[in-house]
């Protein structure tokens, strides 16, 4: 499989007064939509296919956004595995009259590749050369394995309950 | 503060063509303002003040969703802090020929209560009275457990690259 | 023919500033058309096949829904023909400080079932339980037989005109 | 009060993908939204104040609308009362290929002109002086006097089975 | 080649807060979809195929268009080439409280007619009648000769600077 | 007065079937809306204040987007005068299958930079350093030069008609 270099997606956005609720913060749901896009983006130029949204993970509004901000979203391929690959996106906000920037959300989306069948198809291997590429790799690969646990532990949870005596 | 049982809130939709990749599969973005818009009247609804999303976990895409499918959007606030609420969303897809429906997605929303100024506030404390109550709120502290353990591993990870003697 | 109760399709909004005009009252034509999707939910999931408006009656806008408002959408199958279906929605606003909920508007929807070929088909028969139900059957039929009044009235309104010397 | 000729408010659009079912068939929801933008407009312009609408009446899709079709939405009001206005408002969509027009919509919308603090307000007297606009004028009382005998009729109805014996 | 007069097309909107940046004034981009939108059912209607814009000239915003105005946007095809046409745009803004009309814009769009295969092909010949016509065909003339002399212009700066000795 | 570089502004976007036209083409229009946003956004940021479109010259559409397309929309400010910039914008469609990328559209964007009250206010001195940056300076002079011979040649044409005997 060919080894490939991923590539920084950017999007300017404007906030405008439907993307945002009564105290002028914009929706979390707005800010989601604009995340998937640009991920999406990097993941099917990355696999050179189409890919879909399989999970987000660890997706935190660490601050909010306001009407009027102007917003960058950045998105990167930074873990592959076959057929499947982690986009990290992060959104800063520019406030349009102190031009104060903020780092404001930040999330991991997993994508599928898929053929032209719609079946998950294998992606190429993934070049890290920076030592940022490789931390962001090592903390992909935390994101997952935490989400696995977490399956393990809701099962369990389910299952306990399923068995506990009626009440 | 006031004790109360959490509603449901349901919404339809139908998927159009620009919801759609080429393969005509639902952008998970778009499902993902759906579910928050829903999630977001849940919260706001149960608060009885506006809320905002402070992070999402656990968010699933588990079947995909077609071009003209009707889906059925779900949320109800399953966990409370003392001025946060966990809303649990799920997504049925309807086929309009089959009448098939499908659980396709799945997700936990971290919401805020905020009074005037913006500043959290507190939020009712929730009452509990069926086994799936019980189980969804259990579920809610797995998912809300795991996502501390992963801010702390990855904090950790951070820590140990920053000290790693350069290359 | 088979038989069979019709389901009530929801559908929860937020009101936001693009749907309303400068006095902050949400415009009847965004109204309308939340109302027509829903009743088409309910209209195309009763026949098991595609359904198009063919006329609304007795649409009216009962309070102003303002800005922020949350509104819930509902609609049912009220009554059947052979092809054609009354779908009834009422839409519920509550204001997000008082959660005052208040009734704001109700249509009644004539929806056609269509083959593949878009010719209209038959739908199942209606099968009525509850008294409301049995209300809304007899509502329906008044306001299907005043429209068949209205239409005959306008078309003697215009022949006598036509017969009228010319002035 | 001033009297007042009214005029023609003329709106062009194109059907796209989003605005139509998997017939390909136009959702009466979309059209109903330009329709009441137009007649908003017109019946704005004649009372030269803000204008909401109130009711709608004898909304007829007789014609299905395609997608690729052009559209034409055409509103004037004709008839005043004291502060409401009836708008008549039309549809004639043109294939793309062909160049047939057909007229595909009527409607009658019922605004209500609303001053500074959003209570009812004068509108000007209508001027009319074709054959046309009598005859319009005439059936739009039609409309209003069938709307009244509907509403009648259904509160009777309603009475009548709230006095009826339990079943 | 068939001979043709051109129609004007007319197209009503309301400016909405999500058009409008944080002074309320209309975004110029906002405008120029909807004279795009206006301009191409004006030239495919014309002749009486699919249209695509090739370029604009002279796209001036004289006067500020604000929210809550109402834009009167007319298009009509002022030239026509063999399988070219020019389609002048006019914006009117109205002022929603003073009724004041004022032109806001005007711009010049390039379009070509294609056939089936998305091919250019022959448009009719344009009928010129009034002054104003003949007027509005010669200043089209001025805007396509300016538009030659910049391309050339552009070139030769291009040419030289490419041509000149390393800095 | 201050100077300063100018930064690119970039946004990703997928082409949609609401963008497109029958032939799969996407509107001039709708790519015109992306440029002036993203050109707004260079043009804000650079002056630090609100900016508002006052003319596009030199749009020219040289290669047809189609749905599907992945669209990079990249504007810069290329010229300063006192209160005004001149943003150039260059799209460029990457096909998703065969990922060949082509440079479709370019334009000039004419912005005004306003202060708190709306009116036009200085901006920074534009700090030219690479040749590429000199010979975009240099194109955006001949662009503007070509439009005040425009604007006085039309104006000539006017007056010469308006001044010619009666036909």
């Amino acid at each position: 499989m060919e080894k490939k270099k991923a590539e920084v997606i950017q999007s300017w956005e404007i906030v405008f007064p439907n993307d945002a609720n009564q105290l002028g913060t914009m929706f979390g749901g707005r800010l989601m939509a604009i995340m998937d896009k640009t991920a999406a983006i990097a993941a099917s130029q990355y696999a050179g296919r189409p890919a879909v949204t399989a999970s987000t993970e660890a997706m935190d509004f660490i601050h909010p956004v306001k009407v009027g901000d102007r917003i960058l979203t950045q998105a990167r391929v930074v873990w592959v595995g076959r057929t499947s690959m982690v986009v990290k996106v992060d959104v800063i906000a520019e406030n349009p009259i102190t031009h104060k920037r903020v780092h404001t959300t930040t999330a991991y989306f997993n994508f599928v590749a898929l053929d032209r069948d719609g079946k998950p198809c294998e992606v190429p291997r993934l070049i890290l050369e920076t030592a940022e590429e490789h931390q962001e790799y090592q903390i992909a690969e935390i994101v997952k394995k935490k989400a696995i646990e977490r399956k393990r532990h809701i099962l369990e949870a389910k299952e306990q309950q399923n068995n506990a005596p009626e009440k």
